[in-house]
Order: C-alpha cells, then sequence, then structure tokens
C-alpha cells in the first residue's frame, strides 16, 4: 500500500465531507479493506488527477448515484456537495435532468433525499455550525 | 403542445450537437413522437433552465449514461460533449471516476466509444469542418 | 407551460390515484417543478393518448417499476392499480410473471410490497370507505 | 421433469412466436437445458395461469424488456407481440410510456428495435407469410 | 406441478438455510404460488444438478445479489452462506472483489449487511444455538 | 503509484488471461490510465489476497458480469475462466443458475456468448495451441 496517496485521499475526503467525517465506519469493520484501499486509489490516485475540479467530481457523483438508485450513498455525496459548494438549486438542477435519463422514480427519490440533507444542512449552517 | 417551447428545445439541440443534427431520425419513424415531446419537454422546459449552464448538463449526461451502460446514447452525447467544449482530458476523467460508481466494465466500455468519437471530432477539425 | 394539458394530467391523476391524491407532495418542496412538469408532460401528454387504456397502462408501469426494483413508486402504483380496477388477481399474475424477465429478487419484493397494499385497499373498502 | 407441462410449454410458444418458431436454439446448444426448464415451469406452469390472457402478458413482456435494455430478448418478443395481435400502435405507445420509467434511452433503444420488427411483420404479410 | 422435485427444492433449502427455515412466508401469501414454483423449479431443478456444490452456488448468488442491489435477499442468501459454511473471510472477499465489477456502493451496502449478519451469526453460536 | 503491487498484478492477469493476453488495448487509449490503476489496484492489491483462490474469483466474476449484462467483459472473462480451469460444464451451471437472480434473458445471453467462447477455446487446444 502507498501511505502517501493514502494520506492524499484522507485529505481529498476532509475537503469533500468535512473535517472529522472522512472515516464513515468505525474501526474493524468488514468493509475497512475495501474503504482503506478506495481511500487510496479512487480519492487518492483518480480525485487528485489535474482536469476536473472536486466540485465537478462531486456533481458528476450526484447523477452517476441518482441514476443507479444508490440511496445511501447518494445521501453521503449530497451531504459533501453541500459541503463543497455544491447549491441547492444545482442539486435540484442535477438531481431533475436526471429523470429523463434514468427515469422519473429515480429523480423523485433522489430528490426527497435531497430535500431532507439540504433541510439538515441549513439548519446546521443557522445553529452556527462551521458544517 | 407548445410550439415556443419546442423551437427553444431545438435551439439547445442545435447549439449542444451542432446545426444540422438536432433531428437524429427520418420523419415518420416510430420514436418520432417521443422525440418531439422530449425535444420540447427535456430540451425545451428543462435544458432552458438557469441553474447549470449547458457544459455543465453535458458533462453530468456523460456520467450517467456511462453508468446506465447506454452506449448508443453515450455515443451521441459525446459527440455532444465534444461539440460543447468538453475537452478530450474532461471527458477521460468523467468516465475514469464513473469505474468507482457504476464499475469498471461500464467505464472501460465508455472509454473504448470515448476513444473512437474523440479521433473522429479530431479528425474532422483537422479536415477543417465546422463541426 | 400549458396549463390545459396541466389540467388534462391532473383529471388523469385523479383517475389513477383517486380524487385528493394527485398532489403526492406538499407545496415548495424540491421535486415540485419535476412533478409539475411529468404532471403535464406523462399525465397530461402521454397518458391522454389513445391506443392503450388507463387499465392497461397501470398494469404495464407494475410489471416496469417491479423489475427495476423501484419500490417507493411501485407501492404507490400499485394503489393507482386497485383503484382503477386492476383485481389483485392480475397483480399478482403481473408480478409473478415479472420473476423470470428481472429475478425472483425483484418478483417477491413486489409481491411483499403488494400483499400489504392489497391488504389495506380491502380494509378501506370494508370500512365503507370510497377509495 | 413433467413432460405434459413441457408440452403445454411448447404449445404456449406456438400460439406466441408462431408455428415452428418455438425452438430458438439448435439441438446441443449450452443454453438447451435452461431452455428446456424455463419452457416447462414459466410458458407451461406460468403463461397458462388463469387472470392474464396471452396478449396482456406479451405487453407485460415489452415494458419489462425495454426498461431492462435486454434488447436480443425485446426483438424476440416484439415478433411474439405482433403474432398474438399487439398492434403497432400499442407497441409504439408501451414503449413511449417506458421513456418516463425507465429513461428515455431505453425507450427509444426500444422504439428503433420495434420500428424495424414492424416493418419486417409488414413486409411479411404483404408478401402473403402466414405469418 | 411435480411433488418429488418440490421435495427435493425443500431439502435443498433445509441444507442451504437451515432446518425450519425453508419456508419464509405465511400461508396465504400472495407470494406463495411464485415461491412455490422456485422451490420446485430453482432448488428442485437446478441447485440439485452436479456440476457445483451448494457452497459455491451460495459463494455465486453472495456475487450476483450484491451487484444487482437486492439487499432483502442478499440478507437471507447472507444467512445461507454463513449457514452452509461460508466463512466470514471468504464473504469479505467476495464482496470487496465485487465493488470494481458493480461499483463501490453496492460493496459497501453489502459489506455493512454482511457485518449485521455474521455478527447475529456469532452471537446464535455462542449462545450454543444449532444455527 | 506502485511498481511492485503493479507487476503483482500483471502476474495474476497472465496466470488468468494466458501469457501476452494481459493488456487488452494498444499504448495511449484513452482507457490506459484507468487500466494501470486497475492492474495494480484490482488485480495486484484485491485479488492476491489470500481466502479466496483465482478459480473461485474468477466464477464469482462470470455471475456478477452475467446478471449486470456487461457481454464484451463477460467474453473476456469467460476466456479468463477456461483459461484459468473453470469447466464448460461449471461455466453453465454458473450461467444456468443466474437466470433466476438477474432474469433469463440474461442468462440466456451470457449462455450464447459462452457457447461460442468455448468452441474457439475447444478449438484452439485441439490445433495444440498452449492457449
Amino acid at each position: 500500500m502507498s501511505e502517501e496517496r493514502y494520506q492524499e485521499g484522507l485529505a481529498v475526503k476532509r475537503r469533500l465531507f468535512g473535517e472529522g467525517k472522512e472515516h464513515p465506519l468505525p474501526p474493524g469493520h468488514l468493509a475497512s479493506d475495501l474503504l482503506r484501499l478506495t481511500d487510496e486509489m479512487v480519492f487518492g490516485a483518480v480525485y487528485t488527477r489535474p482536469g476536473l475540479d472536486l466540485k465537478t467530481r462531486s456533481m458528476l457523483n450526484l447523477a452517476a448515484l441518482t441514476v443507479l438508485g444508490r440511496d445511501d450513498y447518494l445521501r453521503r455525496h449530497l451531504q459533501g456537495a453541500l459541503h463543497v459548494g455544491v447549491t441547492p438549486e444545482e442539486i435540484k438542477e442535477i438531481l431533475m435532468q436526471m429523470a429523463f435519463y434514468g427515469g422519473i422514480p429515480c429523480a423523485l427519490k433522489g430528490l426527497r433525499i435531497a430535500q431532507e440533507e439540504i433541510a439538515a444542512w441549513q439548519s446546521a449552517r443557522a445553529a452556527g455550525s462551521p458544517s
């Protein structure tokens, strides 16, 4: 394993999801090895490539996760998108557009999840959370 | 039907796919009514909304169509992406990132199609085509 | 937007889902614009086309939503199907047949949801609800 | 194996796909055992159940295969649908409706395949083929 | 229906899921006919074929259900896998490998479910349950 | 990048697909960076983990790629499976079983591809190819 690339991956995750939110699983979880590998391989080796900035990468994920119907993962990446500066209006436009590529059901489901996450994010901001 | 919104949709398609490429089907085709409707409702009513520019919308489609494995449609939207200014490098980054959300097979397939479309686009440019 | 087509769409939704059930979301929801558009475009412009009656269109949706595994949406369209006269026996046959096209898991999941919705519908009928 | 149910399945396939078209594979093919089993269990045990007639079952398959994007299988079931009396207009409506549940790309692809199959079927009829 | 093949199917299910766990649904459930059919057709006619042992068949199902994202069914087949001798380490490897074919989201979701099922299975064993 | 892990990945690919078949793309291909990364991270870091042998990993891939309907990739992994010692009978059983999890269409398609690849592999062996 490359420790350097792993550390770069963690740095990307902190920028995307927020300080302290880069480890979504407790230690010893069955998924830890996979997460360790993707931290290095995806966040460390792919997200750090030039050619696309982090906000654009985040928006692309929202599109993909919506049409794939991966709700849990979409929820986490919506949190990341809001943190990295994708606006609620942009989120709405992304998910609305996906209705025509992945079907209306996946877009409506995504918009329901986004409604919840945007509300939580706005509450946290109003409460003075650094988020 | 709203003729005005339909004309706006055709204008968007000309910007996205190029002049003269907004009608991909011969008249009388079984899919013509669906295409007429989507020209109006998707390209006319959704793509014209503020909040996302056309290049960003095009990039989001590449992400979605790659993970969905809709190859024919991906090919057409790759042509659109190149026409609207998405660079070959950006296309590569988008499809590469999708490997981790939709699986490596869909990304490799998408990159093979993109390789062909980028070569065709570069040839057309070299030949002085207005493309 | 075409107000006339939108009103036709709402009328179709009342026939399909029942009086007062055509608006599944509170006003101001992030999905409202998409719903407004699909009310007009799908229920207003497509469901009103001759060639297929509403009961047949409802049955086709059950087939599609089952193999797509869109459970929330399947539940709502099961309610619509029962309202528009698709019988519990027909629902069972549709979902059972889908096992062989979309896989047994999606059909079993659909049948579990249908079991719940049919029971709720029968209770409402027994209680004299106009449903 | 139940020989009786298998024969009933073959009879259903002759009604659906046409006389002499119930065996789509040469003997000894790797898929023969699966086909033998599905002839008995799907066409023999499921399609023969009361509750849905063959034309309705055929229409449901078009919906499911379109949103699943199983093109080869959709083509064969389009041939069956035309043979069992689903009209070209009904096929168009089914596939058009699916655009909103499975996405526009799957519906456009389905309509392209249907255009070809309807043309072939009309030619065969014009040539006096018993179809 | 073939009573003999059905009984063979139930015997396979007892071996796979455990004694008394071969009937996951109450009598009269809407899915009972489909389950009866699959007991005979899948567990009776397919799982009893030579060429693959039951443990291998169980592992293949984990792979397929993970990439399909059929969570409920994956959970039940994880229980079966543990019962039939697939080790927690093997389960982890199977699901981790799937990340690269079906995408990381489906693998992470599968590993979360597996974490729960392995913990429940270990508790039951510690408590002296015959499992 | 870790050169050592990359070399281990190439060694795994030679064992799986055959000597000289570890590089399926010409140099400079748009997919080369993704392939380089997966050679290292998937074949080098995942396939080399203890807990599952290469033949079992190959069989799991056949299951996953069949239900995902990724035909090109399935074809390549069928070649790998035959090379690594999965027998034609085992391939048939794997794909046949998948019919009930991913639907009959994906299994029939997979069996057609497998029929072709097994025939090619048998011809190559009869011709004395080391394959």
